[in-house]
C-alpha cells in the first residue's frame, strides 16, 4: 500500500493544509463513503451534505468551503484537480512487463520498439511500426500501415483497420474501431457505387479515446485529432472530420463528415454534429444538441428540451402545432383593434 | 423435434383451452406467417387483421379477443408472458458442453469452476473468479480481478475490461465493453489530466446486457446494476451510475455519470439522462427524450417532437423562433385594449 | 503506381474532356490538396473558392461550372460519381490471397468454398458455409449456422452471433453485431422473462454494414435487410425490422423492433424509428429526426431544432413552456375585443 502524509501532500502540491500534517492517507473515496486514511475532495455542490458528514482523513476544498468541512482540509482553487494527481499518487497504473504473448500473430514486416507488451490473440498486420512499451490488449487488432507511438495503450478487442497514426501516451478503451472506412457512396441507376476511401487517420499525442467508438479515417485527405483530445464511449467520428487540440467529445455524440472542430471545445453527450460545418476554439455545446451551422463566436450553446411529465409534455407540444393557428387569432385581433380605432 | 399438445400446454400454464387438446404445436410464429403445427400470440392491437386471417394451430389471446380468432385459443391475461414462456420449451438454449478451447488463454491465477466452456481465442486474465457452468464465447476477454457467477454467458468478443463482477445467470451480448475507465477529465493548463478511476463494476443476478454497450466502473465508488436489469444494444452507462433492479434500458440510451435510476424504471431508445440526477422507482421515459432533472415521482415522462413533412416543420421552428415577436404583439394588444376601455 | 491519361478517362466513362488528352493522373485528391497527377471533383458548392484555385490535373466537374475551372475538366453530370469510378481504377482493393491463418479455429462443421482467406484469431462455428473468396478478418468470430455468400468481406473483431445469412460482395465492418438476440422481454410478478429470439437475421447482395453496428436477428419472423442497402457506424436495427433495397442509414441512427423501411430511402444520422411503423419508398428523414408514425408518402421528413446561442435558446425554450399563458391572454383578448364591439 502506497501512502502519503498530508503534509507531504501539503508539500508537493502547494496547498495549505488546516490539519494535521502527521496523517496520512493511502485511498481515496467520495465523501459519502470516505473513512480513516482516505482522501476526499468537494467541488460539487450537489453534495454539500456529504461534506458535512464526511468522514474523510482529509478532503481537498475551496478555502470558500473550508468550514463546512469537519474533517482535515488541503485547499486548492481546483479541488478536482488536486484530487486526480493524489489518486494518481495512490493508485498507480500497473507496471506492464514487455514481451509478446505466444498466442499473438506479429507478421514478419511489423517493427516493435523495445518494450513493446503484447497481449494473447493480438494481431499485428504488415509493415505496422509499434513504438516503445506500447501495450496491446487481449484480442486487439492493429492493421495495416498503422503507426502506434511511446507509450501508447491499446486495450482488449480495440481494432485501428488499416493507416492510422496513434500519438504518444494515447490510451485507445476496449472495442474501439479506429480508421475504418468512411461512409461514401455515390447513387448510380443499379444503387449504391462505394466511394474508395484513400485517406487515413492521424491522432495526436496525449489523446484517450473511449470504448466502442468509431472514427473513420479520410475519404481522400486525413481524418485528423489534435494533441490532448479526449473522446467518450460511442462517439462517431466521421471521416474527414478535423478535432482540434485538448477538445473533449462526451459518449454517443457524433461528428459527420467533414466537419471541423476548434480547440478546447467541450461537446456534450448524444450532441450531433453535420457534416462540413466549422466550429471555432473554445465552443462549449450541451447534451443532445444538433449544431447544423457554422459557430464563429466561443461561448455555450444548446439545443434541446428537458422531458417532463408526459401529460404536459403533450399538452405544449399540441401547443406548438396550433401556433400558425395562433399567429393567426392575434393577426385578427391586431385588425379588429386597428379597425376599432 | 419438441413438441407439445394443447392440454399439456393449458395444464402447464393455467390457461383455459377453447380447441381441441389433443392437437399438438412444435414451434413458434408470427399470426402472419403461422402454420400447421405453430403457436401463436396476440397483443399489439396494430395486428388484428392478422389475427383474423391466422392459420396457427393455436392463439394465446385475452378472453375478450378470443371470438375474432378463427383458430383454437389459449386464453390469458397475459399472452406475451405465456408466448415467452412455451417458446422455452419448444426453442430450449442448445446445452453448452464444458471443456476449455485449445486456442483460449487462462492465466494460472485464474481460476475455473466445475462446467465452465471457455471458447476458441477466449482470454481470462489474473485473479479472475468464473463460477459454475459459465460459458465465454469466442474471442471474449476477462480482465483481471473479475468475477462471474454460476450459469453467466459472456457471448463473443465481449469485454469485461477489469475489476469487474456479474452475478448468476446473466448474459453479456458480443461486443459489449463493462468495466473499462469512465470518462474523468480535469483541466490544467497544459491540457486534460485523467482522473484515475478507482471503482469497480458490480452487475446483479439475471441482468442481460446487449451488443456493443458500454457500461464504465466507478471512478471512486461503484458503478451498480441491480438483479433482472435488461440493457439493450449500443447504450451508454457512464460511472458510478446505479441502476435499481428490474430497469429496462432500450438501445442507444446514455446515463452520465453518478446518475441514479430507480427500481422497474422503463427508459426507451435514444433517452439521455444527465449526470448527477435521481430518478425514483416506476419511471417509465419516452423515446428520445432528455431527463435533465431528479424525478421524484412515478410516471411517464417524455419530450421529443415527432417528425413531420419537412416543410410543415420548418414552419413550426420558424414560429417557435419568432414566438418572443409574438409575445410583444400580443402584449402590445393588451395595451391598446387596455387603453381602449 | 497505376495511371491513367485524361483521354483514357474521358473513353472510358463517356465525359467530354476539356484539356489535354495526353496528361495522366495517379491519384485523387480534393480540390483544396491535389498536385499534379492528381484527378479531383467538384459537387459541393461550399467549396468553390478551392475549385477556382485548385492546382489538380484534371476536375471532374458539371458543364456549368467548368468555366470556373483552372485546370482541365472531364465534364459529368454526376461528378461524385465519375470520381468514385475513377477512385477505384487507381486505388483498387488490395488482392487478399487464399488461405487460413494456423491460429484461426474453424470446426469440422464448417464448409468453405475455393478462394477464402481466413485471418488470426478468427473463428468459424459449426454448420456455418463460407462462399468464394470471402475474406474472413482477424479476430472475426462467424457464429453457427451462419451462410455468406461469394466474394463478401469480415473484417475484423466482427461477430455474426448465429443463424445470419450474408449475400454476395457484402462488407461487414470491425465491430459489427450481427444477429445477436433482439430486446424480447416480458414482465412477471418476479421481474422480466427473456423471450427466446427464435428468428433469422437475412441480408442481401451488395450491403455494408458499418464498424460497430448492431443488427439483432429476429424474434419470430427474421429481420431483413434487401440488396445494396447502406448502414453507416453504430446503427441499431432491432429484431423483425425489414430495410428495403438500395436504402441508407446514416451513423448512430436507430430503428426499433419490427418497423419497416421502403427502398431507396436515405435515413440520417441519430434519427430514431419507432418500433411496428412502416415507412415507404424514397422517405428522406434528415438528422435526430423521431419518426413515430407511419409515412405513406415519398418526401423529406424532419424534426429536429439547430441548436444556438445558450441564452437565446434558453428564452424560445422559456416562451415555449409559457404558451399556454400566451393562449389564454389571447382568448381574453378575443373575448374583450368581442365584448367591445
Amino acid at each position: 500500500i502506497l501512502a502519503r502524509t498530508l503534509g507531504e501532500l501539503a508539500a508537493q502540491f502547494g496547498c495549505e493544509l488546516i490539519g494535521d500534517p502527521a496523517v496520512s492517507v493511502s485511498g481515496v473515496a467520495t465523501l459519502a463513503n470516505a473513512g480513516d486514511g482516505d482522501l476526499s475532495f468537494f467541488a460539487n455542490r450537489n453534495y454539500r451534505r456529504d461534506l458535512q458528514s464526511t468522514r474523510a482523513s482529509v478532503v481537498v476544498a475551496c478555502a470558500s468551503d473550508a468550514d463546512e468541512c469537519p474533517v482535515a482540509v488541503l485547499l486548492s482553487d481546483d479541488p478536482y484537480m488536486i484530487y486526480a494527481r493524489v489518486a494518481h499518487l495512490l493508485h498507480p497504473e500497473p507496471v506492464v512487463t514487455a514481451g509478446v504473448h505466444e498466442s499473438a500473430c506479429i507478421v514478419a514486416s511489423a517493427k516493435l520498439a523495445n518494450g513493446v507488451h503484447v497481449s494473447a490473440n493480438a494481431s499485428i498486420c504488415e509493415d505496422t511500426v509499434i513504438g516503445e512499451n506500447v501495450v496491446i490488449g487481449p484480442g486487439a487488432v492493429i492493421g495495416p500501415r498503422c503507426w502506434i507511438g511511446d507509450d501508447t495503450k491499446i486495450l482488449a478487442n480495440v481494432t485501428l483497420v488499416r493507416d492510422t497514426t496513434l500519438g504518444k501516451r494515447c490510451i485507445v478503451h476496449s472495442g474501439a474501431v479506429l480508421g475504418g472506412d468512411g461512409f461514401g457512396n455515390a447513387m448510380s441507376e443499379s444503387g449504391w457505387v462505394k466511394v474508395p476511401q484513400v485517406g487515413c487517420l492521424r491522432i495526436g499525442d496525449d489523446v484517450e479515446i473511449g470504448s466502442n467508438t468509431t472514427i473513420d479515417r479520410g475519404a481522400i485527405d486525413d481524418t485528423v485529432l489534435g494533441n490532448g483530445v479526449r473522446v467518450d464511449n460511442l462517439v462517431q467520428i466521421g471521416h474527414n472530420v478535423r478535432v482540434g487540440d485538448h477538445t473533449a467529445i462526451a459518449a454517443q455524440a457524433g461528428v459527420a463528415g467533414s466537419a471541423i472542430i476548434g480547440q478546447r471545445c467541450k461537446i456534450a453527450g448524444q450532441t450531433g454534429i453535420v457534416g462540413h460545418i466549422s466550429i471555432c476554439d473554445d465552443v462549449i455545446v450541451g447534451g443532445a444538441t444538433m449544431i447544423s451551422k457554422d459557430i464563429d463566436q466561443p461561448g455555450f450553446y444548446t439545443g434541446s428540451f428537458p422531458g417532463e411529465a408526459d401529460r404536459e409534455w403533450k399538452r405544449k407540444v399540441a401547443r406548438f402545432r396550433r401556433l400558425g393557428e395562433l399567429v393567426d387569432r392575434v393577426r385578427a385581433l391586431e385588425e379588429a383593434v386597428k379597425d376599432d380605432n
